[in-house]
């Protein structure tokens, strides 16, 4: 492990020999975040439940397949959940429905996956191990549309849809059981995150990999409005990194971050890169929608001083370096995120509701 | 109907012949709703799952009981809202978990009323009767520790325990529910609401009645810490008001507004108030248990000037006079909101975790 320039050497010999449990952990950062572990050496239990339509994908993990434990197991078994929480010295809690669109279709499901399962693991970590700590994946949906930039922490939470309530739930019902029982536990807000191993499978569930897919199909990326808006992007590989740190940090308890990117990027430069980068696809604006209007949030770009100064994370990989290995991995292997069947490949709804 | 003094005119007369629906209208702050819609003129649908150990109780509605249609329901059956939700054009939607120490003992079943109840109805609404509006009773709770005072609506909100959580995700979805779907929907944020027809049952739902019953036993009232601790009452009539406004305003549409009270006074203040008003009981100060210290919030009061300018609310009952009112009403019918037997009435806790 060679860390010892990296600035992060601390957090990374923390995790040398310590059970660590991932929720989620099929998924795309849960993926990601496994990887690294197994490189600084920490036995890594890895809990998904493999739902339907979301980014768990057994292919995620098949280099590490005989290096890690998998459980295929539903946060809301209270009962696995009693199984499995005494093991683990850290928890990344990462499991969740991510789709804000799929939050509105069917509210009650994102209820289920997004409030009673993080509160059924908290209650088992209550229960039965109330030593751990617990890393909450929480997003920067929960602000909804800015008034003013770049947004931070303290910025007022106005969630424009159902998956933006239930994960603000879900990011306090940490906090309170860090500030009631003691249960070490730190929420990161993470702003959109890109990088190899995200579901491509549909346009759901984030714009990036859909923008990716487009491209590397030879199809047309669809944009509302100018695609003037601003996002800040963070590269899978550094919030990785902001997570292993929040696990290992004690001035992380009880606390909110926003992760947030290099440089912030419209839309419209942002397809026009991966376009580029991809040698393939085409970008096209449309005027918004008049349904979809109301729920389009303009720019957002978060302020990560906060964690920068806690915990001296800052993100490293920029847009382009990100776009080039994230294209590389899905050019590699894309046959396990998406059908390649002509006939699957027609949707060509433009960018999701909440770019 | 003798409103044409009282400034609330308008609102009072948008209630003759409007079929309004009260869900938890066997409770506490819903049965006082029904007495006054019924004076109004408004065919009246309560709605009570009668859930054990919470404030639903049929004595509540007893002299109105041949004027008011009554369902017990629980919000949570989707088929029930389907079938009641499209015969209402006003509901309010005041059902909920409201002890803050059960919603700890048992989180999940707070979810499942305070979020699961919400949505399930937002949901009926959105599917069988879209043109209905809607108002919620949110709570200062979401607030947490004040970080000044008057706390304003666009405090941080910090809410320090699981009800906290869930009341500020069910007030969100039906902002979100306002916005996306434009169901109209309105959250008033009650303090400490007092009066006739509380819970008595046990000292988990409130600080008020527990001191009153125990003044009424002749018991001693429990205070930790010296009492100098501000609270802010509202007499049930004054949120009653406040109800009927925002159900009958459309710019209270997708709005949230705090409640408040005449003028901020102690918990030591306030219970040598009732000591001297029952004429009976007895008031002492302990210190606060270490376990509890973390949950103290300090003083809270709440500004209410939002509500004041745009609905034109404003609270009319002032501490004496609504403990008289409240008072008299549990010396005549008491028997009906807790046993007198006395074995059952030993329970002498000092005041619940969150007065």
């Amino acid at each position: 492990m060679a860390c010892s320039d990296c600035g992060y050497d601390t957090a990374h010999r923390f995790y040398a020999g310590r059970r660590v449990m991932i929720t989620g952990g099929l998924g795309f950062v849960g993926s990601n975040l496994a990887y690294r572990l197994v490189e600084l050496g920490s036995p890594v239990l890895l809990v998904d439940a493999l739902l339907p339509d979301q980014g768990g994908n057994l292919f995620n993990v098949s280099a590490i397949r005989d290096q890690v434990h998998l459980r295929i197991a539903d946060l809301r078994d209270a009962s696995t959940m009693a199984d499995l929480v005494p093991e683990c010295e850290v928890i990344f809690n990462l499991a969740g429905q991510v789709s804000h669109i799929d939050s509105m279709r069917d509210p009650l499901a994102d209820l289920e996956i997004n409030c009673r399962g993080p509160l059924v693991l908290l209650e088992a970590c209550r229960l039965h191990n109330g030593g751990v700590k617990v890393v909450y994946t929480s997003t920067r949906q929960i602000y909804g549309r800015p008034a003013s930039l770049p947004v931070a922490e303290t910025h007022l939470k106005q969630p424009t849809d159902v998956n933006g309530v239930n994960k603000m739930a879900g990011e306090w019902y940490h906090l309170v059981y860090n500030r009631v029982y003691g249960i070490r536990a730190t929420s990161l807000r993470l702003t959109n995150t890109y990088g190899p191993r995200q579901l491509m499978m549909h346009n759901r569930q984030g714009f990036i990999p859909w923008f990716i897919r487009r491209a590397l199909e030879g199809a047309e990326i669809t944009l509302y409005g100018d695609g003037s808006q601003l996002r800040d992007l963070t590269f899978v590989d550094d919030a990785v990194e902001a997570l292993l740190l929040a696990g290992a940090n004690e001035a992380a308890n009880g606390e909110v971050f926003n992760l947030g990117g290099v440089t912030p990027i419209t839309l419209r430069d942002l397809a026009g890169r991966i376009v580029e980068l991809a040698g393939g696809g085409s970008v096209r604006c449309v005027p918004w929608p008049s349904e979809k209007k109301p729920i389009d949030i303009g720019s957002f770009y978060a302020d990560y001083s906060k964690i920068r100064r806690v915990l001296g994370w800052e993100p490293k990989v920029d847009v382009t370096e990100g776009l080039q290995r994230t294209i590389a991995y899905y050019r590699a292997h894309g046959r396990h995120y998406w059908p390649t069947v002509p006939e699957m490949a027609r949707d060509h709804d433009p960018v999701p509701l909440r770019a």
